[in-house]
């Protein structure tokens, strides 16, 4: 079953684009009768029957709607430390947005090697995964911002920081949260926080996070910990 | 701390070979007292000194031994089906060498688009996710075999077959498993195990398993009963 990222769809109705109209009849070479996904992003997952087909405009009936599809009792937001190579970073955006992430902040740190993110690539990324896996909800993404902003951001919820310094007290995030919260994790750059970041998140009221006792990379850390909160919130 | 890969290590000095040795001097720009870890892969971790060093011979001196560095309570053996783009099986082979798996075997499968691996390449991503990760234990790599001939094979420990058929019955992993044990589970191709290969791994005494409600991806699945399992037995 195909499916469409339609965030502007309003009514019963709904045309794709020339684009998508190209990519419905030319690629996927479907037909007046032929039946799609929509997915508006918020929660609204559609079922739609192709009523005209046009090489630059084809026209969607709207025939089912679930709202709140597969809603999340919990609201996930992780701020990530882009990764130096940005395939690890998109990487983990694809397979949070498979498991369940709401919320995801790029977060420059310290010892980050990559200053900068394009968000619109990276928007493109959560947007295929939301298509592929059929999420309803589609993953909000920030714009970056440095570690000191974020602090200040009033980031309601469980606030985590998950760092590597071993003889620090840590916890491990079920020790630290309880279900069907909001949860705020931070993931910090390759080499880690500095120790006045840890200091200054814990001065923030973020709880010190260990993800287990192995060495992860940034990106695996961030996917260890949405696994972990979409598994002790199932 | 540089890392190693040493599985023929045998008395307490080591010659690198003269690919490492040139990366050594060359690449890493390390000399005589310089120290570097050696991984043996079944469970050694060695802390040695460079002794003499050669563009084409660097001769290590052991100065320090773990056996059983971080060896794990469990067994864990995933039987994949290759994904059709590699990528997405390399990217499981390095998250699961970094959060923990003992054992990988490639199956072919009745969907399977992709009938061959390189095993060598396979082999290299983990070795190379090995030493990132100061993983002691070295995955095994199983030759690829087709579901029928697997299923045959005696494995022994707590078998699983994770699949997507709705209105079958299937339980969570952790409702299945208890911890400290042998596990074998069974992850499909792109469009899933067939409904004869499903009937079949029950009738092996695999039992039917869900991953959650949301749709994975073969890679994203693997790595979702990896994770599940590692955490069950922290």
């Amino acid at each position: 079953m195909h499916v469409f990222y339609t965030p502007d769809i309003r009514s019963n109705e709904y045309t794709l684009s020339e684009e998508e109209s190209r990519h419905c009849t030319k690629v996927l070479r479907l037909g007046v009768g032929a039946h799609v996904y929509l997915i508006d992003g918020i929660g609204g997952l559609y079922k739609a029957e192709i009523v005209n087909e046009g090489k630059r405009q084809v026209l969607l009936q709207i025939i089912e709607v679930q709202r709140e599809y597969q809603k999340r009792n919990h609201h996930l937001h992780i701020a990530i430390a882009p990764t130096k190579n940005i395939d690890r970073l998109e990487w983990f955006l694809e397979k949070a947005t498979e498991i369940g992430i709401a919320e995801i902040t790029p977060v420059i740190c310290e010892r980050s090697e990559r200053k900068v993110v394009k968000e619109d690539r990276l928007y493109k990324v959560i947007t295929s995964a939301v298509k592929q896996s059929l999420q309803a909800y589609h993953p909000v993404l920030n714009p970056q911002t440095s570690l000191a902003a974020f602090l200040k951001q009033s980031n309601q919820g469980i606030k985590m920081i998950a760092h590597c310094v071993d003889n620090a007290p840590r916890q491990f995030i079920t020790d630290v949260i309880q279900p069907q919260q909001r949860y705020v994790i931070l993931i910090g750059p390759e080499g880690d926080f500095t120790p006045a970041e840890i200091e200054l998140a814990l001065q923030n009221d973020y709880k010190p996070l260990t993800l287990g006792n192995t060495r992860l990379r940034t990106e695996t850390a961030a996917l260890a910990a949405c696994f972990e909160v979409n598994y002790l919130n199932r």
